[in-house]
């Protein structure tokens, strides 16, 4: 008999069914008993006659199939039930639950969650997290494939510590030292210089960060992309409003449900995102809220302000910072002028969410700008040696998928947005 | 004035065009002077009056913009041609090529090619590569989440080497040893029991191999899925047989292109792909072609063998290669009477493309055949305790995408169908 799945039972209104799925819900009464049963697709009623059969001692989560007639009703899941002609359990519970999954809320601590991942991941609230994180995932691919960009996938053993940074993981490469890469930024370069032109990758990346904050993972998901005969880093701005629009709209339309239950709020982006130089920014935090102190970056309170005036004074829930320092950004940040950078940063609801800009791509000027940050370009040889070949102009950015899906579900924790995340102690599960 | 692609002109005849692109060939005549300009979408050859414009002295692969008019025409390329009027370097080339990449094949060893990889991916036959690579990648997920499966992303960095195997990389993970996952089994299993039921990732995975051969890679990515709810083995075969033509009949069509250049062939599933036992392909061996000494697994010879057998008795160019030993598949592998499993390989053109099978989904017989494989399940408990609560019956597997992709492309290595191979020696580029 072929299983049917609960979204489908209202096709087969007084027909036999075959269901299977999980135990969610039992309730016992004298002469019935009601079994809440959940599959990937939904919960439905099930209803028992305590004479025929005895499930009022089904334990909760276990797995079973229901073969029952699908009637007409009325009950607070469906406009429909299954009066249960045979129940079998197909693998039974064996313990008591660490935590109740049942409720409308998953009543746990984080870690207790994280802990008991699999069935964490089963409560409604916290399966929808990753329903919607995939629409986004979804929505960058097809908004980049619609604009002729081509995906790929680099290493993330690397020989060097890519982009200089000292918050690498080491990793023994047989007789070699190896690092795990910190972004693909020298790997999308070079596609670009291959002739890819325009490319993503939607991958992990390492960071070996130190502190444990709310907003840090130490392996997350980056979505990369990078753009080849740009004329200048405003381009990769309005791509990326351009497809932030088209990744909210996808979410709105297709993550409906979703959204209900988490109860979250998408933003609308009306017309532009703002745009605000980096010194201007600066200059706000110091008249508007008396910040100050900052030194060519923002820091967590700095983020939240700027945010707390794009959205009280600009009324958009992003705002882009341009131009940040030289002395801050990557050596392979195009410089504007001797001070300024053609680069960026988008905050979220307080959070930086993504970092881009325009790239050097001419081999004098990179070498250049290496030794000014203090770097010795002979280290950087496989890297370099790309820009002698004809490397066109070209610039992209890193969106980080866990930070955009959490800013914009509304949590205050960015590893109830990883599956399984990894962070400054957790290893597990 | 906006760049144009090369595949758009043709609807730009007889109208001034800029197009932006690689000096992919030069041709120096008495008046006049060729150039072959390259950009994503194409060829086009660009007619320089030696009079007007100096054009002769420009180097190969320098990135230049053209502003022209388009013009009917017959050449090789394409039925029109841009007379310059305007030609700028954006970004020149500095020095001499190391590869020559304007010739039919690129005539250089595979050391050679992989040194200078972003020169040798602009040849048409090495970029074509993963364009196709790209097609089977998009099939994998399109017809996944047509049949209803979750994509998940799970980590890489993990505590436990997950499979109980040696050949791991160590990771030093803060105070902690960490390990690169070798696959994502142990999470895919837990992301069935977690509700999504079928799910799916396409991502890297880590084999710290001694051997350097040219079917191995150390880093690759892996096309792995999972499925909830299956009443044997021979569903996951048979979804693989759906999906594997569903695949190739993508990158037939959508690929046409690109399998020209390569001059690669598709091969067409008819019917079934043929299903034989382990055993019994012993004994074809045995007794077709005299091998023998194979004790539980099949070697390299033993796969070219059987793809000869499938090939010339059976008219396929895949097989299944059913019921493995017990002894030498994983401890999660569900047994199949005393002695064999119930799980599969696929053999595709000689070589194993996907490793498949049921997994053991009841607790007690877990522990048990742990036991059995000499592992002491107190090892394995963020694992096991996965199997009280209600895991449904279910199998899965996993395709090796470079794989898959050299095998349909006639390739004799590995390494050629991986955009940054990392093998025993190989961490750069």
């Amino acid at each position: 008999m072929k299983r049917i799945m609960v979204n489908e039972l209202s096709n087969h209104i007084n027909e036999k069914a075959q269901i299977k799925g999980w135990v969610h819900r039992i309730r016992k009464l004298k002469s019935i008993t009601f079994i809440i049963l959940r599959d990937r697709t939904g919960l439905v009623q099930c209803v028992v006659n305590n004479e025929e059969i005895n499930a009022g001692e089904i334990k909760l989560e276990s797995v079973v199939y229901i073969i029952g007639t699908v009637l007409e009703s009325k009950n607070n899941l469906n406009p429909f039930e299954v009066s249960v002609e045979k129940i079998n359990i197909i693998n039974s519970s064996l313990e008591e639950l660490p935590i109740e999954i049942n409720k409308e809320n998953l009543e746990v601590n984080l870690d207790t969650m994280l802990n008991n991942r699999m069935l964490s991941l089963r409560h409604e609230k916290v399966n929808s997290i990753f329903k919607i994180q995939n629409i986004i995932v979804e929505g960058f691919r097809e908004f980049l494939n619609q604009e002729n960009f081509t995906e790929i996938s680099t290493p993330k053993l690397v020989e060097g510590g890519a982009e200089g940074g000292t918050e690498v993981f080491k990793v023994q490469y047989f007789e070699k030292q190896a690092y795990l890469a910190q972004s693909p930024q020298f790997y999308k370069q070079m596609m670009v210089g291959a002739g890819f032109e325009r490319v993503y990758e939607v991958g992990h990346v390492y960071r070996a960060e130190e502190h444990n904050t709310n907003r840090h993972l130490n392996e997350y998901i980056s979505m990369d992309l990078e753009i080849g005969f740009i004329e200048g880093v405003e381009e990769i701005m309005s791509l990326e409003e351009k497809l932030l629009k088209y990744i909210l709209k996808k979410v709105t339309e297709e993550g409906e449900n979703y959204l209900d239950i988490l109860k979250a709020e998408v933003p609308s982006i009306k017309n532009k995102i703002p745009r605000i130089k980096f010194s201007e920014a600066i200059e706000i935090l110091k008249k508007e809220y008396n910040k100050t102190g900052l030194d060519g970056d923002m820091d967590p309170e700095g983020e939240k302000l700027i945010y707390k005036y794009a959205k009280e004074k600009l009324g958009c829930d992003f705002i882009f910072l341009t131009h940040y320092p030289r002395k801050k950004r990557p050596m392979y940040t195009m410089p504007c002028g001797n001070e300024e950078t053609h680069s960026f940063d988008l905050l979220f609801r307080g959070i930086e969410i993504t970092t881009g800009g325009q790239r050097i791509h001419e081999y004098s000027m990179l070498i250049e700008n290496m030794r000014y940050k203090g770097l010795n370009p002979e280290n950087y040889e496989s890297y370099t040696s790309n820009f002698k070949y004809g490397m066109p102009p070209h610039g992209g950015l890193a969106i980080g998928l866990e930070r955009i899906t959490f800013k914009l579900l509304g949590f205050e924790n960015v590893r109830e947005a990883s599956l399984i995340p990894r962070d400054r102690t957790r290893l597990m599960p």
